[in-house]
C-alpha cells in the first residue's frame, strides 16, 4: 500500500535525517573507541562534541516547531521524536565517558558486541527516517521497527549474559559495579531506539 | 455514571485481554519459581515462552491497527498501551532470567514478597481491561488504577528495604550487587503496570 | 509574541502550582538534610509527609478530570503532567529514604552538589507553572525548558564524577554501591523535571 502523505514542512525531515545521522555517526565512535582502546580521551571528546551537535539540532526543531503554523506530523510526535533521537546520543556519550571516567581496562568481548548492536540499532534509525517523508509505506517502517525491537532485545540478553560473566570471571568487584554501569548505558542506547521505533511506528500507522 | 461506549473493533480487547493474561501467567510462574525454587531452568524456558507469546500478540496488535480504520480508542493509546503490557513480561523475564545466569542461591522472603505483589498488580491490570470495553464505569477504572499505583509505592519500599538488608545481612558483596539486579527488575515489571494504568487511566476519562 | 489563552478551569492551574510549590518544598528538605546531616529520621518523615500530600493533589487533578468537560489544555497533558510532578518528589524521597535505611554516613559534597541542582530544577519547574496559565509567551516558557534540560546535563556529569570519585577513594564496596543508588535517584529527580519541561513545552508549543 502506498499512501500520498504531503510533507508541509521539508526542513523538519532534513532536521531529523541530522539528527539520526549524528546519532550514527556517535554510535561509530563508540564502537572504534571500544574495539581499538586508544586515544580514548580523543575519541570521549568527539562523541561529546556529537553530543553538543545534537543539542542544536534539537533546539532548532524546537525553534522551528514554534515557528511553523502547519506541521508534517503531530506536533507532539515531533518533541517525542527529537528527545528519543537525542537521549540516544546522551546514553552512547554516558557509556564512552564512564569508561574515561572510572578508569577501567580494555574492553572486552561482551562491551564490543553492545557497541555493534547500537551501530546497528542507530543505522536501522537512520535508514527508517526517509521512508516517513512523501510516500510513507507502512510495511516498510514496521519492518524497520519490528528490526530495531528484535536489536534491544538482543542487546537486553548480551546485557545478562555480560553480568553474568562478570561475576564469574572477575575477581574486582568495583570492576564489576563498573561495567554493569557501562553495559546498562549501552542497553539504554538501544532502548531509546526502540522509543523512536515506537514514536515512528506511531507516526506512519496515524499517517497510513 | 455510565457512558455509552461503542467499540468499533471488539478483536482489540481480545487482544488486550489475551496480552494481560499472558502477563498474569508469566506472574504466576515467577511467583512459583521463586517460591519453590526447584526446576527453575524450565521455569525461565516457560517465562521466555510467554515473552514470544506477548511479543506476537503485541504484533497482531499492531498489524491490525494497520488494517483498521476506525480503532475503539485513540491510535497512539493502543500503541503505548500494547507496548507498556509488553513491557511488564520484559521485566518479569528479565529477573528470572538474571536469576538463573547469576547462578543466584535460593531467593529470600523479600524477593517472594516482590513477586507477590507483581502477581497482583498483573491481575489487577486483567481485572481492569475488561472495563474499558463497551460501557466505561470511569469510578471502576479509576479505583482500579489508584490499587495498582498504590502496589507500585508498595513494591517501591519493599525493594528498599530488601537493600538495607542486603547490605545489612550478605557478607558477600557480588551477592549485593546480583540481587540489587534482579530486585529492581522486579521493582520494574510493577512500575509498567503502572504505565499500563495511566494508559487506561487515560483512555477512560476521554471516553467518559 | 502574546498569545491570548483563555483558561478554563482555573482550579487546574492551582492544583499544579501547589504541586510544583510541594515538589520545591520536598527539594529543600533534602537538601537541608544532606548539608546538616542532623535529624535525619526526622526530615525523612517531613519528605514521606510531602510525598503523601503530592499523592493528593495529584489524585485531586484526576477527580477534577474526570468531573470537567472542557479543560484548559488536552487531557493526556494533563494526566502526563501530574504523574511527572509526582514522579520528581518519588525520586527525591527514594534518595533520602535509601540514606536512612542503607545507614551511609554523612553525605560529601557530590550529593550537597546534586542536592542543590535538584533545587534548581524544582525551581525552575515552579517558577514555569504560572507561565503557562493565561498568555502563554512561548519564548520565556522555552527559556526555562532549556534551563531545566541544561540542569539536567549538569546533574548527569555530577553523577558521572561522583561515581568516579566513589571508585577512586572508597575502600568499602558496599558504600559504593549505596551511594550509587542514592546519586541515581538524585539524578532521576532532574530527569523528571525534564519530563515536566518536555509536557509544557508540547502545550506551550500547541497553544502558541
Amino acid at each position: 500500500m502506498k499512501f500520498p502523505f504531503i510533507p508541509r514542512e521539508e526542513k523538519f525531515f532534513d532536521l531529523f535525517q541530522a539528527s539520526a545521522q549524528n546519532v550514527v555517526e556517535a554510535a561509530h565512535r563508540l564502537k572504534e573507541m571500544v574495539d581499538s582502546w586508544e586515544h580514548v580521551e580523543g575519541s570521549v571528546d568527539e562523541i561529546t562534541e556529537l553530543e553538543h551537535k545534537g543539542d542544536i539540532i534539537t533546539h532548532d526543531i524546537m525553534a522551528r516547531l514554534n515557528r511553523t503554523f502547519v506541521t508534517p506530523f503531530d506536533r507532539e510526535d515531533i518533541v517525542q521524536l527529537a528527545h528519543s533521537l537525542d537521549d540516544i546520543i546522551d546514553f552512547i556519550h554516558a557509556a564512552a565517558d564512564s569508561m574515561l571516567l572510572y578508569k577501567v581496562s580494555r574492553p572486552g568481548p561482551r562491551a564490543k558486541e553492545l557497541a555493534g548492536i547500537i551501530v546497528q540499532a542507530a543505522e536501522e534509525v537512520e535508514k527508517v527516517m526517509p521512508q516517513i517523508r512523501k510516500h510513507i509505506v507502512l510495511s516498510q517502517v514496521l519492518k524497520r521497527c519490528v528490526e530495531i525491537n528484535r536489536l534491544e532485545n538482543v542487546a537486553d540478553r548480551v546485557y545478562r549474559s555480560a553480568m553474568a560473566e562478570l561475576f564469574a570471571d572477575s575477581s574486582d568487584i568495583a570492576d564489576v559495579i563498573k561495567w554493569r554501569e557501562i553495559y546498562a548505558h549501552m542497553e539504554s542506547a538501544t532502548d531509546r531506539c526502540e522509543d523512536v521505533a515506537d514514536v515512528l511506528e506511531g507516526v506512519a500507522i496515524k499517517h497510513a
